[in-house]
């Protein structure tokens, strides 16, 4: 299946939660990732993340797109291209 | 359709862009929108935040789904609601 991720945590927080993000899919805007994953891999990326959450505060959605013909991107302004930030 | 619709914006014009995305959308998370929208409405929409970005810096992403069928979001900490925030 294909993940568009999108988060919204604390100050602290958020580079960590970005690491573990990178591990998984691909880093497409600031607070956005997106990528094809396996139920195996989300499942372990999801366990990550919630050892970092602070799960009154932080907030994390996942947009499951089981058919990729069935999505489609448009772009307004720049393409971003995080990958190579370091964290 | 269904949008989703994820920014990173220039301090100086990110709130002129909430401002006319909340005209179209519900506010979701701090950086995201979301909402069904036809076809006129969005090309309006891309009109007025067209007339606001700066094309080399900021982006915007419209991830645009056809069939609301073909989607889930998962929710991992905090299902924010930003549309009682004041721009």
């Amino acid at each position: 299946m294909y993940l568009i991720i999108t988060y919204d945590i604390g100050e602290e927080r958020v580079n960590k939660i970005r690491k573990i993000l990178k591990k998984y899919f691909m880093w497409v805007q600031n607070s956005v990732f997106e990528g094809e994953i396996t139920e195996g891999k989300l499942t372990q990326c999801k366990l990550e993340l919630e050892k970092v959450i602070i799960k009154e505060a932080d907030s994390i959605y996942f947009y499951r797109i089981e058919n990729r013909l069935n999505y489609r991107k448009v772009v307004l302004g720049v393409e971003k291209d995080m990958t190579g930030n370091i964290l």
